[in-house]
């Protein structure tokens, strides 16, 4: 009998390559033969997780990978020394070092595919657009949220549609819950900055938990409702109470999280510590500041951890989870922050797997990423066909919080010499510049054996990235970050951000072994893990449309 | 009876992925118990197509295919004035473009994977190392080919043990056959370099076709045996002797070429026009010269087909196809040879389509890339969320048809200046140099709607890019290439390549929103597509020793 069923299934695949396949060719979306081919191979999948790394494509889960694995990799010190020379090991002895790569548990995950995510409007999308695609299916315009792309028509999302069914609906993210991505599966507006209308929408959802950052609403100058004010909106109400009048009960701090439990309804839950754009600090700033006592702060995993004890109930429940700040660790090319938000989505889908583990029939777990953000790669013209990963142990911190060093420096000395920072850029990134005798010593000691010596040489400042910091401090102390970005080189050099920190981050990631191309998005298609109720249809390459169409026919919804 | 089989069969899935989803998660390799399970599958495939794009991950790939897509997508001149110098259009109009992506045809198989490319010493392989994982599904040393990584035990590749089995075997390359690529399917050689101990090993494979490029092995640097002088052999030797001596016919003209048929044995065809690295010419240099009226060239397309014609036989055959210049492209950062190369893959993937078209049960055929180069990212800061990738059409050449360009210059008019030598570059790459009086009237002339303004704006030297042109022309005319990236910073700006060629192809991928991060490969992991018999085990994210263990597999050759 078994093998008979492997034989018809094969029979099957065959039958299905013979006839899908040249399709499959030539269209980028599935045909709607092929959608309900897989439909009618259906399992209903009652408990949906979806979480999306914002700005989050194979070079940054690669990179991650890789750093976590060099971390434990031997070294052979002369090896090492003439790779970090860039000289290439000569002769054909055994290998000096053990690469390996430290999976991430979804890279693992069963299925596994890859969606192409250009928007109605542009070849590199936005996340208003791309996020519209993943929750409603629909092709829309940058900057559009859950509507089409003349901004007329409104789409349902998945997780409106499922609400209706009964299943419970949560929404996660480490930015502000009405940035764009978190919007698209409540609201329908005509542009992403119209943050007090999404956050309207976000109170009169009656979804059950929103978790993680705050709302860009709650800063005065969003609550204007931007190029499409409402009748009879009072768009001077704090949005807190306009929340608590929906029936939301606000937790802000840890004790009231941790009270959160099961079967609470209309939550909204929001880290004690929130940055400037309302979102939950970088995952590495977080940790130093629980490392210093300061105030007890909430983790992402413990946001979607939360999330599910909440929400769990017989009749299912929709939750999607954004790690928001991948990407804007990327657009700022900090190669640190991203690695360290890679694994914090890690650890939140590990939450979700715990729940998975307890109803492997009924549960369905996707990851993707909306788009790919920086052009991040692991690999950078110094350093040749080497990566020196665990260099990028040696920063302390996110791009946000050195900047916030800068802000503080320059109000306490606004005239400080690059010599008397340089202590400071020394302790935050471990870059120091050493005098040609200084190098001397270490490169002799190096020689030696000496690993200390070792990995104080491959923190050594170049003359030539010498000179772009001191160029770089000049315009940081003496101008402002767009003056500094205004021309056209100067936008390549900074890309509006503020220029000693870029071109610290730059570095860093340089001496690594990794370069960002841009500050903005880039067209790389993003991978779709899936593990779990009808995972298997997110096998292929497919269109950033199809994960809505996949989870909605998995779930039943479509029907 | 249907219905049960597909929910048996759906329980299976389910069963699969609670057994061997966390197996998956820890491991990057495949357990024996998972390859056994997986092997249980099997169906035999007796014609195995392997085809390795050298360089080539998703963004070669993806580049491609939204080159194609952008060159018939309708422009709303308005919306892209403002695109082009860098304003995203306001309001919340419709769409003025709509992107996509016309699939190549290996993208739509049904079949789809990601594989990490590590070597045995780093994390970013080199072709020898990546080959001889694929080719036998061991990781070994940078530079070794089928072989250990102490150079001292030989593997076996998947070629000669299907060649054991009786299968008739092809190697088809785009560079030389005796290139580390090709070289892992048929030789054990402690160091890619020694070409004519690989060249030897190629002439007494047996193999029945040999097609492509080549011979490095041709040129008299390459007669020392290199590293591992072979006791007896007569190293002065012509190689093309000792293919003759060895049975084998050489065809090198298009005549002959037309001539082999099936059942033709030990054909060894190579392309009448090589160059000076024994390679087939770019693709888009083929076709230049095709059009001129040139000598008439074989095409990798015609080389696949050709090998399936004589390979044809009811035991099965094997057959390895290399498209090797994509990575030789990537290395240069030159965009346009990178993308007429990939469509080239193209071409010879549909060859073997209409094979499999024939024999569909019994075909399997397997693309992937060997490892990706050039760190190339669809994403360019100053082109920000755009791409203008239909400008990559202005470029006549391949950086090497412009190499070619310039050392004719040297020979004729060495103290040429930059303003003679223009209207050189303006035909080439359709870069011109406008004065602020000559810009100022095209803009007016394309915000008026006039499109061949608007075309020259976008192809318009900006400052920053036209003094690097000048520094870079000073650096070609007056020094030499070696000289100019001696330095760190002239090794970041020009990676060893002609100064004013890298410069011009950087500047030429820049306007249409294409970059590149390093004249090496990088750590990006490759995809496999597949279809046919046993397609559907190249589903999923593994290693690239992998890719063996799945042939060896679904052949049954591991029995």
């Amino acid at each position: 009998m078994k093998k008979k069923i492997i034989m018809l299934t094969v029979l099957l695949a065959i039958m299905l390559s013979i006839t899908c396949g040249f399709a499959f060719a030539e269209a980028i979306q599935e045909s709607p033969a092929q959608t309900a081919a897989r439909a009618e191979q259906n399992v209903r999948a009652k408990y949906i997780f979806l979480f999306i790394g914002d700005g989050t494509s194979i070079p940054q889960i690669n990179a991650t990978e890789m750093y976590l694995a060099g971390l434990d990799a031997p070294v052979n010190l002369t090896n090492a020394l003439a790779r970090e020379e860039g000289k290439f090991p000569s002769g054909n002895g055994v290998a000096d070092f053990t690469p390996a790569i430290k999976r991430l548990v979804f890279s693992g995950f069963p299925a596994h595919g890859i969606s192409t995510t250009y928007s109605a409007n542009s070849l590199i999308t936005d996340s208003s657009s791309s996020a519209t695609a993943i929750s409603t299916g629909n092709k829309t315009r940058d900057g559009v949220v859950g509507m089409d792309a003349a901004a007329q028509k409104p789409f349902t999302s998945i997780a409106k549609q499922l609400q209706a069914k009964g299943y419970k609906v949560g929404v996660v993210s480490t930015v502000s819950l009405d940035h764009a991505t978190p919007a698209a599966f409540y609201a329908n507006e005509v542009h992403r900055n119209n943050y007090y209308n999404i956050a309207l929408q976000a109170a009169s959802s009656g979804y059950d938990f929103f978790g993680g950052g705050g709302f860009l609403a709650e800063l005065s100058k969003n609550k204007n409702g931007g190029s499409n004010p409402k009748d009879g909106v009072d768009y001077t109400k704090d949005i807190m109470s306009v929340f608590a009048e929906a029936g939301y009960t606000v937790h802000r701090d840890r004790a009231r999280f941790d009270s959160i439990k099961n079967g609470d309804t209309k939550v909204l839950a929001i880290n004690p510590v929130l940055d400037s754009a309302q979102a939950i600090p970088y995952r590495i700033d977080q940790e130093r500041s629980d490392a210093s006592g300061g105030p007890k702060q909430i983790h992402f995993e413990e946001f979607v951890g939360k999330a599910i004890e909440t929400l769990d109930n017989p009749n299912g429940f929709f939750l999607m989870s954004e790690c928001g700040k991948i990407d804007w660790a990327c657009h700022a090319n900090d190669a640190v922050a991203v690695i360290n938000d890679v694994q914090t989505m890690d650890l939140a889908v590990r939450e979700a797997l715990k729940f998975y583990e307890k109803h492997p029939d009924e549960t369905l777990i996707v990851i993707t990423g909306d788009h790919e953000t920086g052009g991040m790669t692991l690999g950078f013209a110094g350093t040749h066909y080497d990566a020196f990963l665990k260099k990028l142990q040696n920063q302390k911190g996110s791009f946000d919080a050195f900047n916030a060093i800068i802000a503080e420096q320059k109000k306490a000395n606004p005239n400080i010499t690059l010599a008397d920072f340089m202590p400071t850029i020394s302790d935050f990134f471990g870059l120091y510049r050493y005098s040609a005798d200084e190098y001397a010593a270490l490169d002799a000691q190096a020689k030696q054996g000496d690993a200390a010596a070792f990995e104080k040489i491959g923190m050594a400042l170049k003359d030539y990235e010498y000179a772009d910091i001191e160029k770089a401090f000049a315009e940081t102390f003496t101008s402002d970050m767009a003056t500094a970005s205004s021309t056209d080189e100067g936008y390549l050099l900074y890309g509006g951000y503020e220029p000693l920190t870029v071109t610290l981050t730059h570095i860093m990631g340089e001496k690594a072994g990794i370069s960002f191309t841009t500050y903005s998005h880039t067209g790389l298609p993003t991978p779709v893990f899936a593990i779990g109720a009808g995972a298997e249809q997110f096998d292929g390459w497919y269109d950033n449309t199809d994960i809505y169409k996949k989870m909605a026919a998995i779930s039943g919804v479509d029907k």
